[in-house]
Formats: C-alpha cells, sequence, structure tokens
C-alpha cells in the first residue's frame, strides 16, 4: 500500500546518499547488490537498483536498508548492467523518493541516480513547467530525466544529450545514469562530491567511494575528473570532460583526454573526509582514515590536555581520538558502550524516540571511574549529543572532562546543500564549553585541518565567513 | 516494497474500470470511499483516491479491493473534493499503475483518473516523445496529463486546456480531474463509457454508474453527454461540451448549450448493459436490469425449450434466467452452490488457480437430478465456463441442459479495446454446442438485442462484421 | 508480531466450525486444502491444517480465510494425514485459538480439532486444573487434549484413551484427532453436530458436511452414527461406537457394531438445515436444499399472500423464496443487489463497520417498483437484517412487502452453546410486524418443521420452551 | 500467519537469553521495554514481554529485536507488574518459543521467563508425560510450569511451589515468574546465570545483569544468591533461599537468611565475563570491563609480541587488546570498518549469507600497511572468523599478524548447555596457528584467568577436562 502527501515544493534536502553502478558481461546482479551493501553509510532511509539485461529493466525499490528493501525481490531477477542508490531523507515518502528513477522517453527507457544535489533544480523545473513539462516527484532525478530527454532530439546520442545539459547543472552531485545499452557517469565540475570507478576483468563499476570496490572484488582504477563524463558500453570504457565552452566535440576525445584538466583539482567537500565516508576509503587521492588520525594529532599540538584516558565519542570519534592518543601518549581508552541492536522506533512518538536515543549509549564505570578524560568528537553541529555524553561521563565518575572538536567551528550554511547548518554559529567557545558541561573545549583551526592530506583545496566554505 | 519490469510497450488493455469523484463544502472523504466500493464490480485489481483541502493533495493507492488497499490510510486523510478509481489490469505493476496519477505542472498539481480506454495512446505517447517527454508509467493517464500540460500554456483555465485536448482523443473513456481547486469531469465524444452527475445538497459527484449515488446518499441529477465536459468549482457547477470543431469559445457557455448535440444521443457500449455494469444501475436512461429481463424473454420467444427449471450461469445469467423463466412459465430454480470465500490464490501456480476454478462451483443435485435445465448466460466469449457448467449439471444427473445465450455471438473484435476478444467466431452454432456439451445451444438474435431500451443506438460492433 | 490479552475465562461461544481430515497413502496436501476451502462457509475467522509423513507434523495456522491464510505456508508441506479446521469467534485471539491444536503427550503428538462445543469444558477444566493440570489456550480442544493424555496412561491405545474419555463429555461436537499413525473422528453422542465418511480408492476423509468430498473428488460413505468413534490407520479403517455404559470392549468390535445403535437416530441440529450447512449438502440422511425449498412450499401454505414477486432475503433466504414462488404460482424475482467485494473493513470504527453493513446491499428499484413483494427470510434472531431490507425495499418504491420467516419463532437459548439467542422471544408477533416494518409477517409453525425430512427427530430446542 | 515444525525432540540448546522483571505502584510499560532493550545484546531471535495490572494479562511477543518486536502493540498496554525476555535460538520456532509463556492453572495465570538452560527438562518432561501431562511446546518453561502447577495442589503460596520445585531443576539458569499479585525471581543453586535485583523507590527490578538498571533509572540493589529465591509483592519484597534438604520451612525466613549461604559463593560461568555480558556490567560484584582488561594485560605478559599496533577483533576484542596495548606500551589502533547496517539477510540461500559476512568487514589499508599487528581476540571456537580477519589484515599489507586469545583453549562441552563446543579441542596450537595464517599464536593460561576479578571460583569447566 502507498500513501503520499504530495505538496508544491521540493522535499527537504537530501543531504548525501551514495551510488552505485557495474557494467559488465555477464550477470552484475549481486555485484550491484553488495556494492550498494557498502555504501549503506551515506543513506538508509531508502534504496533501489535497476538492472537491465538489453532487453528489459527490472527494478526493486524500498524503505529502509539495502538488505530488507532489496531482499528478496532482487535475488529473483538478472542483468549485465545495473545501477543502484541509496538514500537519507525524511521518512515520508521515501519508497517513492527512493531511486533510481526510470523514465521513457524518445529513445526507450533511462534510468537516472543521484547522489548530492543540483542546487538549482528548482529553478530548472520551474522552467520547464513553462515550457509543459509535468512532473510526478518533484525530485532532481526527474528534473535531469526531463532535460536529458528534451536535449536527445537535437542529439545523437544520450553521452551528447547529457553534456549539452551538465553545464546547466549547479550544486554538488554525482549522477549514475542507465539507458538500454550504456551505464553513464558524472561529477559535479568542481568535484564536490566524490565518484570513482573500478574494475574487474571487462566488468567495470562506479561508486561513491572505493571502499565499495572491496565487496564486488573489483581493483580500483581512478577517481572520476570533475565535470567529467565516463560512458561504458558492453565491455568498453569511453570518458568524456564537460565544460562550460565546448563540449560538442569532446564525446569523440578518448580518455586521454582528462589531461586537459588537471589544473582542476576536484574541490572535494571536506565533509566528506571528516564525517561522510568511511575511514577505509581513499577519495581523491587521499586516505579519509589518516586525514582522521592526523586531525586529532593536530589537535593535541593545537590544544593538549592533562589527562588519564582518551575516548572517541561514539562512533565518528574514534579515529581522531587514536591521533590524539597517539600524539600525547596518553592510553587511548573506551568509557561507553553503545547499543547496537536499535532497530525502527517508528511506532512511536517524538517522547519516546528521545529516550531511545539516550539509552543507546551507556557509561562504562569501571573505565572512567576517578579519571580525567579526553572526549575527541569528529564536529559539532549542535553541541547535543556531546552534551549527553559528558553528562554519561560525570555520571560515572569521570574527574574531569575535555571535550576536543577535530573540525573547526561551523560558521555558515553550506551552499551546496549537504544539510549542514549548525546553530552554534553565534555563541563563543566559552558559552558552548558551559552549554554541554565540559571542563575545557577545543576545536580544530582551519588552518590546520588545511595542512591535511589535500585539504588546501577542498571546499570549506561551512568553515568560512 | 516495489518491484517492476518496465517493458517498452504500453499496458494490456485495461477494460473497464471505474471512477468516482466528488466536490463539496465539507469533508467528503467517506463519500469517496464508498463510492468508489460501490464501484468495485468495475475493478477489483487496483484502486486509489485523492483528496485536496484545496492546499495540500493526499494520495492512497493500493492493489487490491477497495476497503483493503485504501483502508486504514484513507481514514486519516481529509478534503473537500477528491476522485477515485478502481482498476481491472494484470496483477504484475498494479500497484504502480493504480489511478489517480499525480502530477505538478505549471499551475500546481493535476490528478487523473481514466475508466475505459484512449485508444490511441501509443500515438500520441509517441509524438509526445519527439518533443521532448519523459514518462514514468506509459499509461493514459500520464498521456493525458502531458497533453493537458502543454495546452494549459496557451489557455487561461484548465477546463479550456482540456477542451482543446479533448478532440485529439479517440476511444471509449470517462475521465475525472482534478486541479487545486476544481473537479472536472468530460466522456468520450461518442458516449460509448457511463459517466453520470448526482447531487446531495451543495455536493456534486461524479461516477460512472449511477449505483454508487445510493452508497453516499445522493440524487441521480443526469448523465453527461457524448463529448461533454462539466466542470464543478467550490459549489458552483459548469457544463460545457467539446467537439472537433470549434471548442475554444464553448467554455463561456451555460448547461443549456447542451440542447446542441440532442442529435448525438449516446452510443453507450452495448455490453455495459450485458456484462459490465451493477443490475442496479440506469445508464443514460435505460434500466440495465430491465435490459437482461428483456431479452431473457425475447431469448425465450426465439428459442423456446421444454423444461423442468430455468437456471442462470453465476452470477450474470440470474436475470436473463428470470426473464426467461417469466416468459415461458417454467420454474425458476437454483442448481448450483457458489463458494463465495474464495479470497486470493495468488500463492500458487496455474495449475492450482485452475482447480480453485474448479471448486467454487457445485452443483445441487437434489435440485437438478432427473430434471430437464435450461441454463442461460450473458454471454459466451470462450465456451470454457458453459462447458464447466454443463458438465457439473450432468454430474449432478440433470436430464437435459439446453444452454441459451442471451447476447449475440461476438464476431469482431472490440474496436475500443475493452477487451472482448472471442475465439469462437469461426465455428458454427452447432460446433459450439458439442464442444461444451449442450443438447441445444441458441444466441439472442441481433436483431432483438436492438429492440431493446435505447438499442438501437448502442455501439454493438463486437456483433457487427 | 503476536499480541494477546489473556483473561480467567473460556472464550465467547464458538458456534460452528467446520472439519475436515484425510488418511492415504500419498501426499494428500491438496485435498486437505480443498476440503477446508468447501467449508468456509462454516468459520471464516481463522484456520489451520496439520499434515503428518508419519515422522514429522508440519502446522500451519492463521486468521482469515483458507486462501489467505493457509497459502503460501501449506504449499511447502506434505503428509500423507493431516485434519483442519474452520473457525468463526470474535476477532481477538483469532490466531491463537486457531485449531488444530498440537500436543505433546506420553506417546508422542496428538492433533485435535473440534467443530461445535464440549459445553462442560469449564467444569472439566477446573477438575483437571484442581489435579495439577495447566492451560495455555482455555480451548475445549486443550481441554481433550489433556483428557485424553491422561487416559491413555491406562489405555493400550489412543482410541481406547478417547473412548475412555467421550462418556465425560457433554455437548454438540465432532472432533478430528490425528496422532502419528492414525486419524480419529467422533460425534457427540445425540449426533447434533454433522460428521460424515468420504473415500477415494485407499484414502479415506471425515468431513462437517459432505459437500467438501465433491470439492476432493472422493464419494460420500455415509455419516457417522451418534456417539461412533471410526479411526483410519494406514489404507484400512476401523468404526467403534462409546456409549456410557461399557466402552472398553467396544474397540474390539468390527464397523457392523454400528447396527446396535440403529434406534439411536441422530438428533441432528435443525439449525444445520435451516442456515450453517450448505444447501448442496446431504446430513444424516436429509438434503439441506430439500428441506428449505419444502419449507418454503409450507409457509406459503401456512401464510399465504397475495403478491406480485416472491424474493428471497440475501444470501440465505433463497430456496426458501423459490419453494415459496413454486408453490403459490408467484414468479421469483430479484430485487436486491449484493456487493459480494466487501473484503476487511478492520481498520475502522464500528460506525463505519455499520456503514458498511449498510452498503452492501442495494435496491434494484425497475425490479421492485409499484410492485407487491413476499420477502422470505431463513429465521429472525434480532430482526435488524429483515428490518433493513424492508427499508431498501420501499426505497425502492415497493408497493408492499410481506414478510415469511420459513423456520418458527426462537423461543429459548441454544443449551448447545451454537450461539443462538434471540432478542424477541418476550415480542409478539404483531410488534415485531411493526418493529421490521412489514406489511404482514408470519413464521413457519413448529410443527410444520416436523414434517419436513427427518425434521421429527431433530434437536429443536431453541424453539421449544 | 503461523507454521511450524513440531518435532518430538527439545529445541537446540538456547545458549544465553536474558530476562527482565519489574513491579511497581504505577505503569511500569515502558520500564520493562527499556529494561529488555538493554539486554538485547543477550538474545536477538525472538523476545517477549507480559504486563499484569493485577486483573488482567496482557502478552506482546514476536520475531526479532525488542523495539521491532515488541513495537507499536506494548505501547497500548499497561500494568504495574511484568516480565520478559529476549532469547537467542534458531530462527525456526522462533515466535512461538518466545517467552514469557503465560499458563493458566488452579489459581489463575502464571507468566514465566527463562535465561540460560534447564538440563534436566527433558527427563523431568518425560516424568510428567508418565503423569498424563501434555505439551504445546516443549520448551523448559512448560516443564516448569507443570511442575509448579503440580507442587501447587499441596502448597499455600506460589512461592512455597516454587521452592518446592527447586531442588528438582538442574543447570544453569535464572528464572522470572509473574503470577496475578507477585513476581518471582530465582537462580540456579550454583549462581552460575547472573540474576539481580534493582529498586527506584517503591518499585523493585530484576535483571540478567546491572547495565539494564541504568536504562530505567533504577539503583543497583545486589545480586540474588546462588539458589535464593525472592518475591516481591505490591510494594514490599520478600527474599528466600532454597536448596536441597529442607525448604519447606524457609519461606518464613526474611532476607537476612541469606547470610546463610555466604559459603556458597556464586560460581558465575566466566563466560558471561568474557563474551556473553555487557562491558558495563557489574556480575556477582566484578566488573567485565576489568576482567577484560586484566586479562588483556595477562596476556602480554605471558605472550609478548614485537610489534607497531593492537588491535582488537570486533567486537568482542577491543577491551581485551586495550589491556594488551597499555601493557605493553604498544599504540591501541583500529585496522578494520565493521559495517553495521547489515539487517537481516533472510531472504538469501547460505552461500549469500556467507558472503554477506565477508563484506561486513574491511581493512583499513592506511591503518595496517606495512605494520606488525597485535590482534587480540576474546576466545576461538571454530578459528573461523580469526582466519578471515587474518586474511583481511595481510590484504591489507600488514607485515605481521600475531593473533593473541584472551582466554583459554576451550578442551571440554560446557556441561550447562550454554552452546560452547569448540571444534579445535584436539588440534595443537601449532596447527592452529597454521590453520588461521597466523605468524604466532598464544592463548591465555587457565591460571592467569584463576588469578582475574573472582575468578578462582567461577565455573571454567569448558576449560578443564
Amino acid at each position: 500500500m502507498e500513501s503520499k502527501t504530495n505538496e508544491r515544493k521540493l522535499p527537504q534536502n537530501l543531504e548525501e546518499g551514495g551510488v552505485f553502478g557495474v557494467c559488465g558481461e555477464s550477470d552484475v546482479r549481486d555485484h550491484l547488490y553488495y556494492g550498494l551493501y557498502a555504501l549503506q553509510h551515506r543513506g538508509q532511509t531508502s534504496c533501489g537498483a535497476v538492472l537491465s539485461d538489453n532487453f528489459k529493466l527490472s527494478l526493486v525499490r524500498g524503505h529502509g536498508l539495502v538488505s530488507e528493501a532489496l531482499e528478496p525481490n532482487l535475488a529473483k531477477l538478472n542483468g549485465n548492467m545495473g545501477i543502484g542508490h541509496v538514500r537519507y531523507g525524511g521518512k515520508k515518502d521515501a519508497e517513492e523518493y527512493a531511486q533510481p528513477l526510470i523514465s521513457n522517453y524518445l529513445k526507450g527507457n533511462i534510468c537516472i541516480s543521484i547522489a548530492g544535489k543540483i542546487t538549482n533544480s528548482g529553478q530548472l523545473k520551474a522552467e520547464l513547467e513553462d515550457k509543459g513539462a509535468i512532473f510526478q516527484l518533484s525530485s532532481d532525478a526527474e528534473v535531469l530525466a526531463h532535460l536529458i530527454a528534451r536535449a536527445r532530439k537535437n542529439e545523437a546520442s544520450v553521452e551528447n544529450a547529457v553534456l549539452k545539459v551538465m553545464p546547466h547543472l549547479k550544486g554538488a552531485y554525482a549522477v549514475l545514469l542507465m539507458s538500454s545499452s550504456k551505464v553513464l557517469a558524472f561529477r559535479d565540475k568542481d568535484g564536490l562530491r566524490p565518484l570513482c570507478m573500478g574494475r574487474k576483468g571487462g566488468t567495470y563499476f562506479f561508486s561513491s567511494e572505493d571502499c565499495a570496490f572491496a565487496a564486488v572484488g573489483a581493483e580500483f582504477v581512478r577517481d572520476l575528473e570533475p565535470g567529467e563524463l565516463v560512458m561504458v558500453e558492453g565491455s568498453g570504457v569511453r570518458g568524456q570532460v564537460s565544460d562550460d565552452e565546448n563540449d560538442s566535440d569532446r564525446i569523440k576525445k578518448k580518455p586521454h583526454s582528462f589531461m586537459d584538466y588537471a589544473v582542476n583539482k576536484a574541490k572535494t567537500c571536506i565533509y566528506e573526509y571528516i564525517y561522510f565516508a568511511r575511514p577505509d576509503s581513499i577519495i581523491d587521492g587521499v586516505s579519509v582514515y589518516s586525514v582522521r588520525v592526523e586531525a586529532g594529532k593536530r589537535l593535541y599540538k593545537h590544544a593538549p590536555a592533562k589527562a588519564d584516558l582518551v575516548i572517541g565519542a561514539p562512533s565518528a570519534g574514534l579515529h581522531y581520538a587514536l591521533g590524539y592518543a597517539h600524539e600525547s601518549g596518553i592510553p587511548y581508552g573506551d568509557g561507553l558502550f553503545r547499543n547496537y541492536y536499535l532497530g525502527r522506533t517508528q511506532g512511536r512518538d517524538e517522547n519516546f524516540k528521545q529516550n531511545a536515543m539516550g539509552i543507546k549509549l551507556n557509561v562504562i564505570k569501571a573505565a572512567v571511574a576517578g579519571k580525567r578524560i579526553v572526549l575527541v568528537d569528529d564536529s559539532m553541529i549542535r553541541g547535543v549529543t556531546a552534551k549527553r555524553i559528558i553528562a554519561l561521563l560525570r555520571g560515572g565518575e569521570a574527574a574531569e572532562v575535555h571535550l576536543r572538536v577535530a573540525c573547526p567551528r561551523f560558521v555558515s550554511v553550506c551552499p551546496f546543500s549537504a544539510g549542514i547548518d549548525s546553530n552554534l554559529k553565534d555563541k563563543s567557545v566559552e558559552e558552548i564549553r558551559v552549554e554541554v558541561g565540559a571542563d575545557s573545549l577545543a576545536f580544530l583551526p582551519a588552518r590546520d585541518l588545511s595542512l591535511i592530506g589535500a585539504g588546501s583545496g577542498n571546499c570549506k566554505k561551512c568553515f568560512m565567513w
């Protein structure tokens, strides 16, 4: 049964999401499944996968985790190409907005999955409606499908149509697109959202993060360049780069054309390293794990604390805390038990969910009683979690709690709609310290972050006025 | 969870389906529910309803019966306007193709429900795709939404846009359409599919059949004219008639304009009277019940039989059998028990379903043993059901079984895609008699059918070479 | 998920219910399924089936119709013996009280299905509890399992144990019992509830009604005698009769022993003929259909009416109405349309369900307007349905409505807990006529009922002071 | 829908499971929910809770996690007393065997939850069957209900009946029992399974572990003594101790009677500390966390390794690894990413599940490449997990992998049916090292384990010949 409320506005910002695609010579169903599974950290609200055997498309979409929403229906399907999606978003409408979106157009079917956000989709949609278009979902994917279908009228191929459309798209996104015989992948022209390519024999893979290649036994080939379009057809692969000036002839270029863009280094969103990505991923050449450990080390140098134990705020604070511990010589420890058996709590009211949040974490008194604790967290948006953990540690009779945050304070709203909007922007550090109840508080300076990995080129607009 | 296979072709012919709409001053949710409930005989595969409170739309759609698919989600919604749909169609894709279809377009939302079939929708779709349109469903409703959205660019109102579109639509259909503040109803220009209007105080209703008005306590107002468009806005109602020549100015006309079309009497599909409609409905001024009883009487006159008992083939043969019995003086009786507790048998293979069909009907031996039986059925498409029932009666030791069919033989495929396609077209009556195992067999002549009710004007193309 | 409220009281009276069992040489799964399917009219609340392949038992139980609750899980199972059950009862606890009940006891497994009611089960349960027994369900089946397990300690076989227990059971019931290698069937000592035996080659069947044999292709063998126990083991069958005096040696008797009981003719519950059973069943030698037609004829002789049309109250009034029409010469007709697409309405409140009841029946105005109608119903417990139908007929402009009820007035509560308890016991016929709104009203006299079929011996306590 | 296969044998060993109970003056529903939630690590297969308001019992049971199986039905219930259960066991039959078990007996209702195993339940069941008892589940709880119901015949209270039964029970178990007005808790006479008591105002709690008290805001009172029975009635609490000799008069004793048993110190199962319990629990006076850290320290002293990084096998190896790191001065690190978004994989075959296991863990190459790793695990039953992790680390280019196991080798099968049965018992350490692919391998000696916490008195039969 399906139920929706269809209001005339774009849905709430979609934050991250992840995409995975595969094009090979034999059945790729399980590859698609495991690849999405490995990207599950990028979205747990809904997911979907579409398979093509060159004759027909088979779609499975659903609410919830990959293992629950795609099973067992995916198991019945087959295909030598496919793309899929995991999505984070409001519960409402989840299944309907689940991607991939399949559309018919003049050349058959077109399937689209987007990770990230096209920031001018509202305007593009209004322009399309003025031309008589109808929308059933109001999603970025549907806007994109319309644009490509219209461009295709005057272009000789779907990749040419996409190259025509790309210059009109703003935002931070990674897109996978499947037509009857091709899989296309393209990345926003600043390379804000990650997208990379892998290979296993004659089968090619695209993924938001390379950690998913391990799940399918593929090897990492390379990251896509900013603004690049790569197309795989059958067992071959052709790459193209799009920009604002002259796309139309680029389609004839071979992969070596990517060299032209070496100057346009990816401005990968820094928050991918800080929080979104998996620690075992390497994005645009930089290890997420290493960025986190190094940030922890620099955090100690910037703001040392006399303490008996360093612990990480569960679970994203772990690697920062290890860096802090290694640099300081203070033992790394564990003072909090996290209950992983949360399941879903949808049947109850907000008050209940608040409590559920409260009980998912317990202090291990035997570990922290009488100790001076350094608590390291990855970032601080509202301070609610830090406040709760500090209270827990004090309940466990910790002698002192020094909070260290491994990234700078957020001072601006993300212009690419990643959903980051801190409500602490107008408070002083001391005010925040008092609010969360720490004995001391320090943030990693923005300049330290720039020294880490390829940090100088990353988009850090949320940390900048 | 959702699963579909999206092949590039229009789905199988949708046969009937039913629509119900309401526009009033207070909450109409229950009206919508009961109205659809009363039209359930026109489609049991899927159904849907959309409510509007002038601010937002709420949609509930699902697979199965109204009582199962719309409950309990509809119970949570409210609105002063709404349209709904019941649909018969292949199991596959049922939920996805469930109507109403909601689309966004330049003026907000537009919701569409269609009973019947737009026969040139494939061609219209191809033309739209050539102009760059995308399709997510390939349904008639989506084609219609595209056409109206495009027409709306140059028209001052949605009703004007519809009037522009109507001349391009071929087929046999009844359409309900809801925009943010209006409910529109229109009927194919030959009046092949039924559509009528009801009223209860300031609340107006549209329905495929007037039997649904009893379920909501409304009174019948009138049938829509062939090619007529009626619009209700708030508590008012305005009627318009569309034709091929000059629609644009008709929108200014008042309801009296319908007189222009008195010559265009509705060519209501004869099979509505024979099978599709409920016996308690009156369609285009003619009682379905009376047509059936009268057909039974004429059937006796045309093909009398010496017999002890007249029985109707369950369940559509009942009223024909009563007419045959009354005219002949042979007692009407009951010789078959029908098991109504069938539920769904979806979990089993075709062989099982065949058996399930077989056990849903039993002979009452005490009623038929030693008797000469006249078995009256409404029509014969493949002869399978008649053959099975005759075998049952012989198993119950009936002395003779004389089969009488209350409509003519099908000799052509329905050009309006109602799904009627008999495989007996090339056989003689004697060949069919032998095949079904009857002692005698007769069909009602087409000329008799023309003498019944308003029969002379009805579409009877399936009975004509 | 399971949820129950377990109060310390026996559940509400279970009314009818039906049992079906089979013991053969090959897989009997489909037999069991179709047999229960054919008995569905005896209970739609829950159902269950247990299959044995002599090594292990497989149980499927569930809420709702056989086709929904047993599918698709039953389809995966196999066995050469099985018993099943359909049950009518309160919605609450339905799944839990679904039969068959499986218990372990000292000799392995024992499975029990009961149609009807053991009226002293409350007392038997209290006695068992005093001896230290525990109960998980408080059902008659569980009480019976306890008694048999205890008796089995001192008896050489399960059939001997049952024979020991039978004299202690009061009420109106038909029981099927399956142990590891046998199927047993027994019937209350007055033969109040029906139970019969069928055969198809070496496979034996037991059923509440013989109509189920048609569904499995078996032929009727005979009804069980009052107080008789029949056991089937492998492909053989042994019959035993139990009474209060000396059961212990009866087990050695052969089937011919049933002659002893020819004097104890079954006092079959008259309401089986009037309402519970299917018209195509023959119970204890008497056709249900014939009883109903004959009752209708006698009803006309007792209470003739001048009228234009005889109609039956849906759906149990049909055959009585045919009898009334045939005897009177007044044409039988149809004036009411019944909507069979009800589905479940569990999601809504009582008010809603009332309305749902209201809309499931419509008048066919074309059939009844201006006519004098005889409305024939099978019985009248509260008069609510009759009142509603008469109002419908008057809404359809019937000139007169004469209500004829084809059984006597209920004057006592059924002592066998069949759930019949009329609230009209203290009213005069004229008071009832006014209440239901009929122009005239008559009931069939009890003496007429006694003249029908084997009526003189039937239990008619509900009609007697 | 329900489906089961009922074979005549006791179900597979149930391993752990957890119990939680509460008896107070106001509604305790949420307490019960959160308490079970906190014990979820002890069983995720099924769970259940029963609430009593002194008038009626309300039961919710289901398959899966507390948050999924008890929601939303528990939210509708209320009561001032309740007991609940989480269970680990085979998927099959899960819902049916979900506890608590509710039975009727001569004094009303009795509800039972058992964590652990009554090892002689098979024999007790056979004895009961010989006395004529029937069993519907074959669970320990049902056996216990039978014994108590029978004992209650001759005893003045349910607690007296329990005291009569306790001497006949063998095994390692913690039981909660609720009658109409009392909650009882009792523990096996060796104190093998943990059970403790908490308090919040006039509300008393029982729990398998004290970590659950934090979830409900209660304070820990004390562990139950081996063989002790504690009863709470209304807002009072009475404690009793049972042993083999003379229980009958103990019921009159007050809580001070526990002093008699100071000599019988609990022989708490050592595997509770090693694996079963949560690290933030304190069982029988000993911190689980501290045992694990101390074991890690001793493990280093016993088997030092030259290495660059210490990592724990996810997730139970964490605290041992911290101890090893702290003692050795080798930095603690993280080299493995665990995917927590597993959900259920029930729809696929075993091969698929194997793969799912394989992809839930990834190596973080940036952390381990070129490093000498000490991998610390809690215990080794089959060696499969260790082998897989070592292969992962080698895939991540670790230079060396030294495996350290923080408990001794298993040499015997647990006589209390906790499910521990290693298949490595007959292999040498060197053979195991080769099999798992480590560069070196060492186990913690049993004597070291005895020196930790209250280790000398713990049951360590699985480590002893």
